[in-house]
């Protein structure tokens, strides 16, 4: 019997698009004309305007409910998305239609951890829209359904001080985790081999919330010009490839050890893989390189670093190599790659090997303990 | 009783250091000076000097038969290292020692697939320099040792032109493979997505010579300035995943049916997880992508694309989902991946679980089916 029927699917990878008015409804009357502002275009299609640049969603990023024969990577507009997609109240009967009881929210206009702030020129103004996100996101779209949705906030991580302050602020409020860069190098900012982010780190384990890394959080890897989008797509669990490994051979886990660290939409299939060459490559290289007494990164990953799936039959048929506790499910809605309306039908199926208090940790246990989001 | 002991351990990646003499022994007059030589340097390394700059090799590529806490990344010199790396006799003879009946071997100084002579200035220079390096791997090191060295040849790949006419030249000298790149985008040349490369192509698939792409021979991931070298070694897997992700999304396939990729040293243990990704992607997105009548990605991997592994636990518990016909071993005698001299034992271990015809096509068959090279 997978999955009985009182599993209160918790799905931590899901999308919000923030409705029109945000950022406008809640900046400085200084902030509102150069703020995010949504507009629309020439050819009718919804925009938003930020520091004079214009940025869309693509059609691609709010599927769900369409034929796989409708997915593009044209601009989309509100009035072709479900109401879902942006609004609360909505959102929570498209929950009850998938069959996933609470879910956690990654931002769209904004970028996974905000880089869309950290790329503006005018960083008070930066500081000002995260803090709207996040006031949003806390007093808003989870107000509207206590219990339903995890509230996850953004720092500016451009500013370490800043950072603190801010993830001080949202832990006070209730917020339950933080969206970070899966790679700070690669946005130039120093990496997790520094003791720069220490301070963030300690406020993230002492208020419980975890750290979420979403895949392309930190740039995406680079496929050849000419492939077709679906290359790129299929390579996403590259990313949490690599902030695994890079994380695993640090320390930070050694200054921090209940911190703990989500690999957001990276997938699963690739963890034993990752574990044991981890590992393999430790064993080798750890005298020259002054890791001789460092924790085994496959320990490492199994008391600090979680994962999660959205299908992945391999992943799932290899759950001992990767550890029963560090798996987690999403849904993924409303991108591309998202089961809607057929999740909680698609997870029982892809579950129905396992034993049932290994579906129950999946599907739901696993996420309320690293979330602290326990049953309401 | 897994590996009996008449299977012949073929491994489809091993490198050779080339010895001092292999260019100037065979450049023409007018390029002996600025082709490779091999000097003594002020503090008595060993480095080659091409067109006035200087390589050096690093102790990590040549460290069979040391012990782990001696690895490291400083130069390296003949005399510190098993006479093997550069010595076909003794290659042997360390290929008794370690169990391996017949092995393919990848260059050191002109990189896994030429990029060092990609890179010369001088492209004339650099096309003598691989058709010298070609002769000497066919008439000198694999000489050597008939039936037990496997000829690996490179193309000067920035010309296609002379890249047909040298893949034409050395299939009918007798090579077996050609090594190329991975990534040919990331050099900012034509991508697989192009027609470019069809006339090499074609000449591999009428002659039966499989192409060899060694992780990194397009680039590597890049990882954080202050991560230990481990992490990028445990990477190399990821250049393997891009490149198969990049193959299983054009139509390469439909147009030579017969030609063969190796990935080489890129692991087997993710390729579940790849294959389910790809096929999954592909479902979604290949009606806007035009690639609705293409073949499905697994089932490209599965006639077209062949995978190989030095230790790999998690591949090789899940073969089915890989492929029994599509995985190979390799050694990597003499880097720092390899088990010599317990190199037969540890596969012996590896395969334990699996049937012995299982086994058999592992450790020798599927090479010498791939690779053309039966026994003699």
């Amino acid at each position: 019997m997978p999955l009985a029927d009182d599993v209160q699917i918790v799905s931590v990878d899901d999308h919000v698009i923030e409705h029109p008015n945000v950022w406008q409804d809640r900046l400085a009357a200084k902030f509102k004309e150069a703020g995010p502002r949504n507009v629309k275009d020439e050819n009718g299609n919804d925009a938003w305007e930020f520091e004079g640049r214009r940025q869309y969603n693509i059609g691609l990023n709010a599927v769900a409910g369409k034929r796989r024969e409708e997915f593009g990577t044209d601009p989309t507009r509100y009035a072709d998305m479900l109401p879902g997609c942006y609004d609360p109240k909505e959102r929570v009967k498209d929950m009850d239609i998938e069959g996933v009881h609470a879910q956690l929210c990654f931002p769209s206009f904004p970028g996974f951890c905000g880089s869309t702030f950290f790329n503006a020129n005018d960083k008070e103004l930066a500081a000002a829209c995260v803090t709207a996100y996040n006031d949003w996101m806390i007093d808003e779209w989870c107000a509207a359904n206590p219990g339903r949705q995890i509230p996850l906030c953004l720092v500016p991580f451009w500013d370490i001080d800043a950072t603190v302050h801010e993830a001080e602020r949202v832990a006070a409020k209730g917020a339950k985790a933080i969206s970070f860069t899966e790679a700070p190098h690669a946005l130039g900012l120093p990496s997790f081999h520094t003791t720069h982010w220490d301070p963030f780190f300690r406020v993230c384990e002492e208020s419980g919330m975890p750290i979420c890394l979403h895949f392309g959080s930190g740039g995406a890897p680079s496929v050849a010009p000419e492939a077709p989008f679906t290359a790129a797509i299929a390579l996403f669990g590259l990313n949490s490839q690599m902030c695994t490994v890079d994380l695993v051979n640090t320390r930070i886990f050694e200054r921090f050890p209940n911190l703990k660290v989500a690999l957001s939409e990276g997938g699963i299939g690739w963890m034993p893989y990752i574990l044991e060459r981890a590992d393999y490559t430790w064993e080798r290289h750890r005298f020259y390189t002054g890791m001789a007494d460092a924790r085994k990164p496959s320990e490492i990953f199994r008391t600090n670093i979680f994962g999660c799936f959205i299908y992945d039959d391999a992943g799932l048929h290899n759950v001992d190599r990767i550890g029963v506790d560090n798996i987690m499910f999403e849904s993924d809605y409303p991108h591309s790659d998202c089961n809607y309306p057929h999740t909680r039908k698609m997870l029982a199926e892809s579950l129905a090997h396992l034993p049932d208090d290994v579906c129950r940790k999946i599907a739901e246990d696993n996420a309320r303990r690293v979330f602290n989001f326990p049953r309401s």
